[in-house]
């Protein structure tokens, strides 16, 4: 009789340790891959911070060399202006974590850190778009005040429509995994009016001419988009938030479909200009490949391989004839092509989602059996973000040059702005030379 | 007499929740190990992705300021060339993965994109290689078919023999980790044979001298070496291919005796130069690194750290005089010293195994008391991947020189290709400057 | 009664199922947990070797073209002689592992090689902190010497005092997370020695005035930073010399606040000298970012995100002064203010722990609530750091004046480095340009 009295919790015990032991194996799994998700964050946020660089040396180097420092130091401010203020109010106005205050993000939390890194670098790229475009004639000081609000206000309230996780956009079924619309549409479209209200450069358009003004170091700007083309596996990458699992197999099919359509891009681009110049052309290659990133930054966790070449082919096709159009048609001097690169092609790259999207194995998209709906939704997020930028840069630009002026004389942009706004040139050494 | 009916299977119950539980801890672990595995060979693909950047700037410092354009849109398609027919192609024929069919593959399978990326980078990195040898004087429409051809076929062919797991190079115990052979040794000798080919630039040998052609921008291919250097911890670290327990202590010391190697290869050829030119010299100093790197590709599993240190310093040393030896002697005019580094420095890299190399703690090199059998196999690979390169180059580009030609005209040569070519120069803001 | 005696042993065996799979899965937590530290060191590292090619863009775009070879050679000199003589002793030196005796270091035990490799970077980067202070005037000789006894001596010997583990800064509770002081200090203290030793370059002191001879590229320079401040998340990030739990968190947490620190730093100088000099100042911006992350190198792992923006603010401000009273009022020649960024801002970010530092929730630091005794400890250590870096440095400089000589003749510093201790020039090409 003992016996049974016994026999029954000792089965009950075993029982109980095989649930306790399957709960603690699934809780060490869990806090792996806590741990998994946080290196490949830290990790992505690291090659999204280096972009700066890639930034710096594809505008500097598509510029003339009068204006190289100043490019670089428009560069370093974003960096630093947008870590300090995406820190302080970017972070909490985007995630809607109040827990410390909308205006002062006070404490890390458990875990946070990598989170935070992460999103401060997107934030950083949203406003180093836009100096590009307007490079060789804008005020320094006005350029300052412009990436503040870029980092403090335009981007973290775009980006938690989205990315929030509730917002009006997520509600909807819009699609942007790492921000073809959210970052570089925002930037891409705020470059475009900040171009054109800044007007060109002079000697841009004479007697209705248009001038090619080309950039002093091709190879610096090549390695520029080489630096960027890394940047993006962490960009793209790190968007998936984790590892481990499903996890890892996705972030790494997203930076290889990353990959194809960079390369799609480029080459469709190369092709376009051998085509339609005569020559390849390389600077018109490097806008390809970077609209081939762009192309699938919004759709890399939502495309099959064949769909990104695809995405990224028409993105890097799209980007020259828009950048011949901007320059020509509507004769807005966008110096590098950002508007190009980053607006249309980042719209592109929305959109596809809308065309040949798939989620897992369903196509979402018009032409793989989704009908309408996605791309609709699509549509209505493109449509979002480009009002919103547009609005906003529009408002702040209009401000700013009533108050402060957005444009420096006509004598400090001929003798150029390194000497004219920071008092130095990037190349003083050239009678040492040899 | 029932608690012994009860008693029985609650001993078989608890001895099977115990053996449950170590499968089910036994399962945890490795589908982490998977996880470790992909992360770290994503990681390492990156880092293999921007050893392109390296390519690029060690390239175009160490050729004329009139071709660097040109250089980089060579190795502009090479990246975008190699991703997709390597993607297409390559990958299927490589591995003999023909699940997809041989010709296309199709979609990705569980857990194949991080590989896929990884051996992808590879690919690139092969047909980058040629691209220096050959600057300043061939047709880009040329080396853009060639560049194909290599990344389609020549490379993935022949690596297939190797890295398939049941090639025939396997089966006799040949030896090669990384690629000293498999992508550097055929990278290398088509660069040879592509110079030869091509014949040497204008005004490289006049009336039986020898002409320096220094490159435009030393700083630039130190920064380029660097990159390579960095990118190299990748392209070897990664191709342990896991991580985890004794993945992760043999991947960290793979990386640790590159290092090595690398360093010990610099500093040969540096000591090697102050003795011979009486003075250090910084480009043949960069080769020399790149040298040690190659060097140690093969046998980065199979070395310790002392056999790593002379492994690359005899690199180093070699390659000072290969490239002498073929510029002066042989009047090949390999723009930048590529089949020295790598042709030469990756048979050397192979051999080595062959000669002091080890497996575990047991010496299987001939002066390590492992007998010829290492080295007859490693010297069977060296001979195998030579002739397969060289024979398929020339080939190939005997075709091309009969049908379109493998070099542009005198004229075009004497301008420049970055203006015969492509149109547009590096450096078009000189008169900008100051 | 039968049942009795096997119930018994069928509890027990319950209990000991249960703890033994405890200790399993704890097991593989721990193994797991290692993997990751390793990984994540390995990264650090490949990070911060990525710092010499940083370096060698800052040396040379911050001094002249005619130089810029020869920063290359010393940089290069720098990493191939740091990581042959760390392994060779150095390693063994700093963290008393004689099991393979005291001067070589003859295997790799399980598990070193990630941490070996981590630290032979950070070897190498207190060795290459000295060549841009005595640029354009030192024997190329002289310096090898010097760099070999750096990597060899001076560095690991003084950080054996407190990375041990049981140093004598460890037991008195010196805090120098990453280095401020013990890579960082030492090397920009014997920067400031060395720079004093072998004096100005000519044409910098004449008649009584300070002449500026600015660098030759600023937008190498700034490409230089940005390389530095991507590798310093993993000279910072990796000196947690861990992941997994709470390591995870906090080696997050130490690059967040690095950048936040490098942000500030970067900001401070820019309005500093916008302030001070009229115009916002690249070069000073440049060396700000830096300062402020040599602000921040001690205490990232003892500080809030506020004490480190502030620690970064303070440290970009403190280094455009140092500059301007080490160049103008102490007269000493330090070619790119490498005592300033490295020795200034180095002590600063030591002390500062003691002033608001935290170690967890509680306060540390003088202003936080932690007294005095923090502060006297951390004064303690930047003061011995700095004794011994420049007692020895002076001593190996007096030796190697007296013998070899610091500095190449007057002829030869007129005409560059370049060719008269290298042979080549680092732009040879430039009538080959247009």
């Amino acid at each position: 009789m003992e016996s049974f009295l016994t026999i029954i919790p000792n089965l009950v015990a075993t029982q109980e340790v095989a649930a306790a032991t399957t709960k603690d194996i699934e809780d060490a799994v869990n806090a792996i891959n806590g741990d998994f998700g946080m290196l490949w964050m830290l990790i992505s946020g690291i090659l999204v911070f280096f972009m700066q660089a890639g930034f710096t040396l594809v505008e500097t180097g598509m510029t003339r060399s009068k204006n190289a420092a100043n490019i670089a130091m428009k560069n370093l401010l974003d960096i630093c202006v947008g870590s300090l203020t995406y820190w302080l109010v970017g972070y909490s106005l985007m995630y809607g974590d109040t827990s410390n205050g909308w205006f002062f993000w006070g404490g890390l939390m458990q875990g946070e850190g990598a989170d935070l890194f992460f999103q401060t670098m997107f934030a950083a790229t949203a406003a180093t778009i836009v100096s590009g475009a307007i490079a060789g004639r804008t005020k320094y000081s006005t350029y300052a005040i412009f990436s503040v609000v870029m980092t403090a206000l335009i981007y973290p309230i775009a980006g938690g429509w989205q990315w929030q996780g509730s917002g009006w956009l997520t509600e909807l079924g819009f699609i942007d995994f790492a921000g073809s619309s959210i970052v570089h549409s925002v930037g891409g479209w705020a470059a475009l009016v900040a171009a054109f209200m800044v007007g060109p450069r002079i000697g841009k358009y004479v007697d209705g001419k248009v001038i090619a003004i080309p950039g002093h170091n091709q190879v610096l700007a090549t390695l520029g988009v080489f630096v960027l083309w890394l940047g993006w596996f962490g960009f793209n990458g790190g968007s998936q938030l984790a590892w481990g699992g499903a996890d890892a197999i996705a972030a790494s099919n997203v930076v290889l479909i990353t990959n194809l359509a960079a390369a799609a891009g480029g080459l469709g681009a190369l092709v376009t200009t051998w085509i339609w110049y005569g020559k390849p052309n390389l600077p018109q290659t490097l806008n390809g490949a970077l609209a081939g990133l762009v192309s699938i930054t919004a759709g890399c966790g939502n495309m099959s391989a064949v769909g990104a070449i695809f995405a990224g082919l028409i993105g890097g096709i799209i980007v020259v004839f828009s950048i011949e159009f901007i320059e020509k048609k509507l004769k807005i001097d966008d110096a590098i092509g950002a508007a190009s690169v980053h607006g249309v092609a980042g719209a592109w790259g929305t959109l596809v989602i809308g065309l040949w999207g798939i989620d897992g194995d369903t196509g979402i998209g018009l032409f793989n059996g989704g009908g309408f709906s996605q791309l609709g939704a699509q549509a209505t997020g493109v449509l979002a973000y480009a009002v919103w930028s547009v609005v906003l840069s529009f408002i702040i630009l209009k401000i700013l040059k009533s108050t402060m002026g957005l444009r420096v004389t006509e004598e400090e942009e001929t003798v150029g702005l390194d000497l004219s706004e920071h008092g130095e040139i990037a190349y003083p050494g050239k009678r040492d030379r040899g």
